[in-house]
């Protein structure tokens, strides 16, 4: 993996692409790997998207290729002339699982010779999520994260690409990745630079912590933070009921312009180009961290996410 | 007016800046329409605009024709030799119009046939509004946004793009446009991503909602909320004179760098061109919006300027 | 020095770089002009340098050059092949000036006749404020501002570009330079408009004001405030040493990602010219200040910061 060019990564990309030739969110339930399940809302112009994917929402090969596969439906030129419904106006992901949004990568598809894979197909997956998180810039819809867990890693990296997010009082958010020796650079930084700002962004990014919810709404970092998961739910409901019925174009319209604010493609490529040289560095301090979490369960020390400074510390052979 | 392109626009707007030989702001009074009073402060270093228009102090010929010999006349290759006075350091426009600083943009301009002008008079109209707006960047002189009722649609594409804003109590700040099809694309998106980050910016702008002075001003909408009128006068007074006898040159330098972090004129386009491809989804929703704010006046429906999420879905109609 | 061009003072500023053949991160104790005390941490990984030159470490000669000295040292191709350490991976900038963490220029290098300087020298003293302060963007290294005193004028500069400023309850933060005719344009005001925006940082350069530490957090001109100096210190400490045991491959990529969003050379170049541009201006206006200050010393003056807005009005011959 660590060889890897950003010109072989996105050629591996291409080759999965295909699989977005189904309409996903023409129906409720789920698909493919059974990671997402779609609920439909009024007329389908809002769609929920739970995510359940074991006790940490990992985003491995299952959820990233059913994340690949809804949002290239959504593509408007994959969208096929016998489409019976145009696509949602507004997308929710959520989770019932009551710790994890969205979790990190999954650490066993960067170590060679940890999984079955080979080396393509990790390389596919791993192109496939950067795809995918760029999707969310440019797709017509709009994308609300709602969180009442952790949106961690790679579950932050998608968070902060999202149009808008709420949090309820369970969200933690925040990257673990320089603490193994990575960066969040899909996305994670150029997005949360322009939430919190330079020096706010290097505080959290640096040092690899997380924060709650109410810290990170004072702080931009998500849109709101409320008081429970009810309320969270029912102010979520009411602003997608609101977009859903106001006028496609003109969401569209507004999205793409505020959407120019974002990073461009160089930026990002520089970044997935930074993850790619950092990875021989990383490789070694990743079965550490394996270890430490138990092997990706939900204990002490993944629900901790190195909030504490000590975690760090006390995690010898990590760094 | 729907079928206008980005260049016959502009091309429009060359034809009307010949206004700009008059001096407005050598002398007290008001000018043309009489929709801005002038109040000179300070032996002309600062000038304060009293904007009065009707109801809602409606965005309209009289308004933008004003506003565009206003600003014409300070752009520095405009300003005769024989000027006695130096062009102002500070503008400050404040409204005593309880309910409005500025309104919307004059819809019956936009719909074909509901007003005695040509299309190329509406179309240059259009075209001043946008190049007005972009002048409060590029001029070198300071403009002080001093708001104590709504500045909604073009009202909040104006505040936005002024170098500061102070709220009273009774200032509401927000965009209708996608309400009715369209996008505050004449800076208000570009300028409001700056001042709040995208998701923040996306909330308000997509959902087309409005909030008050405190809120504005936790956010960076405003810089400053006042509890009454008489503290924000005061404020503002303050901080105009302290401007008015620091150095033009100074001031002038510290603007145009501070305004290298707007959006370049590539993007400015690409938000009108937006508005331009609209406008045929937007003009049959517009009548619809005249009736429920009856033909533009300050009723319950445009003073709530669609707050209440259930004020879009009780329009039926108008989405 | 008026009549420097941006390309004199970039030749002027190449002369003095070769001073950067010593490794001061490599010992304990002062070095040079001795502004500038390094205390080495957790094996030298972390150096904290106490900044202290005079009443208000005035940014002056001793200063200046001790700054440039000890950045250049930091620059990866300035580094010998037989260093014994590594660079650190963390820098903090503090003071035990109970008034001031770092001040203003020297307005003496300004005046020409003021001192004994040739032009050369003092274009080179300059040049090497605008090269060394953009190196705080460049270098590996991150770089921590703990200010309990007053970081005003080119220590605003500094400070802002920092990559992260804690703050104590004596600091206070602002800039003076339209007061005396300039502009904050050494990173000033690029770094300060992506930290509050255009608006907020309108208000504060445009007025040539100064606030306390508080205020300031809220704001996002520092990442945070505390009650107290120990709490400063133990706080910054524990970051510190988290960020030390991190992987340093990670955290420069981390912060090189991170900088993309600042300022591009082309528009601090443009800041840099229009500083020279109102050079002739200022000049004149600098002996009143040096007067009211008398000649660069803590006074009642100095310490207010021009913070009232009467203190301008006062100050008559200044503006």
């Amino acid at each position: 993996m660590f060889k890897t060019t950003l010109f072989q990564l996105f050629s591996a990309a291409i080759s999965v692409s295909a699989l977005s030739s189904s309409i996903p969110w023409e129906k409720n339930g789920t698909f493919g790997h059974e990671t997402l399940s779609i609920t439909r809302k009024n007329n389908g112009s809002i769609l929920r998207l739970n995510i359940q994917n074991g006790p940490i929402n990992l985003y491995d090969a299952k959820l990233g290729t059913d994340m690949t596969t809804l949002l290239n439906s959504l593509i408007p030129s994959n969208i096929p002339s016998n489409a019976k419904y145009p696509p949602p106006k507004v997308i929710v992901f959520s989770s019932d699982n009551p710790d994890f949004w969205m979790g990190h990568y999954d650490l066993e598809l960067l170590i060679p010779g940890r999984t079955n894979l080979t080396t393509d197909e990790t390389n596919a997956l791993f192109a496939n999520a950067v795809a995918t998180a760029r999707l969310l810039s440019t797709l017509p819809t709009i994308f609300i994260a709602e969180i009442n867990g952790h949106a961690t890693g790679s579950g932050n990296e998608f968070l902060v690409q999202c149009d808008m997010a709420f949090a309820g009082p369970n969200a933690v958010v925040g990257s673990m990745e320089v603490a193994v020796g990575g960066l969040q650079g899909n996305g994670g930084i150029q997005f949360l630079v322009r939430k919190l700002g330079m020096a706010k962004a290097a505080e959290y990014l640096l040092a690899a912590t997380s924060i709650g919810a109410q810290e990170a709404a004072d702080m931009g970092w998500v849109n709101r933070a409320y008081g429970s998961a009810k309320e969270l739910r029912k102010a979520v409901d009411a602003l997608t009921y609101r977009l859903s019925i106001l006028p496609a174009g003109a969401l569209n319209g507004t999205k793409t312009a505020i959407r120019a604010f974002g990073p461009n493609v160089g930026q990002s490529d520089a970044d997935v180009a930074t993850i790619l040289r950092l990875f021989p560095e990383e490789i070694p301090l990743l079965p550490r961290f394996l270890e430490l979490t138990d092997n990706q369960t939900a204990n002490a020390f993944e629900l901790g996410a190195l909030r504490d400074i000590r975690d760090v510390e006390k995690a010898e052979g990590l760094v």
